[in-house]
């Protein structure tokens, strides 16, 4: 089974990709969709929206798990953000029905054992399950790629999105 | 001049079209696009995407004018509605570059001549100025026409998307 991760965000999007098969994953690839500042807020969005619909072309993910924001600085942020994550979102589910959400916690649980775990360790965690040679990069990609395991940790206590 | 205005939410998105034409403006339509809690968040959102998409191809607008969202009540709705706008800012600029935002007070100011008037006075304007035999219901559809409005009447000084 192909799962895609993401990470959503405006400026950057971490996305990753692997392939999980009787409890063994591997990393297939990863990386971020960038926007500025430069270009204007629907040039981003269209940007977002286009390179999403590439990737599911690309990878053609059986499930697909974001990050589940709850969270943002201020409104604006979350504005912002929540734009972001919206589009990608709403392209997701042109291609399937199988969407998840995990909470930054539910993904430091599932990849390091321990809800609380620093940044640092999740990293090195997903460079050794993957064995990948060096830790992901950026820091968007790298959440990416846990957020991918995460789900294919959690086996059928899969969490589908909520009504809201 | 084809002009939709839209009025960005998650349940409820307004929507009216105009046409503008050497300083007098014409209704064409009007309506909402609706979600509902009883579906899952993506599918919510993939439905205003389609919805979007159609309403475009239909009215085939020249210039798209969305109500400038930077107060929510809180981080959540700004997640949610954040995420709807977003989604339909994007389908809309696969269309045309020619997107622009309004405030709420710049509409007021716009319709009424007045940044503080009372939505009830927004919406007997715009049925005035119409020539509508009623008020538009529900109020989103009547704010979207009155963003249009706004749009067709600001000329020169239109207010292109902010780099942000």
């Amino acid at each position: 089974m192909i799962i895609l991760g993401i990470d959503p965000g405006l400026a950057t999007l971490g996305w990753g990709v692997i392939e999980s098969d009787r409890g063994r994953q591997r990393l297939i690839e990863y990386g971020c969709i960038l926007t500025t500042p430069k270009e204007r807020f629907p040039e981003r969005l269209k940007k977002i929206s286009d390179d999403m619909s590439d990737l599911v072309a690309r990878f053609q993910p059986d499930e697909i798990a974001f990050e589940e924001l709850f969270f943002a600085k201020n409104v604006t942020t979350a504005l912002t953000v929540g734009a972001a994550r919206g589009v990608s979102i709403a392209v997701c589910a042109r291609h399937t029905d199988q969407l998840y959400e995990y909470t930054p916690m539910q993904v430091k649980q599932a990849v390091v054992g321990y809800g609380r775990a620093e940044k640092k360790q999740v990293q090195q965690m997903v460079k050794m399950l993957l064995h990948m040679e060096e830790i992901a990069k950026p820091d968007d990609a790298a959440d990416a790629i846990a957020i991918a395991l995460t789900h294919a940790a959690t086996g059928p206590s899969k969490v589908q999105f909520a009504m809201k």
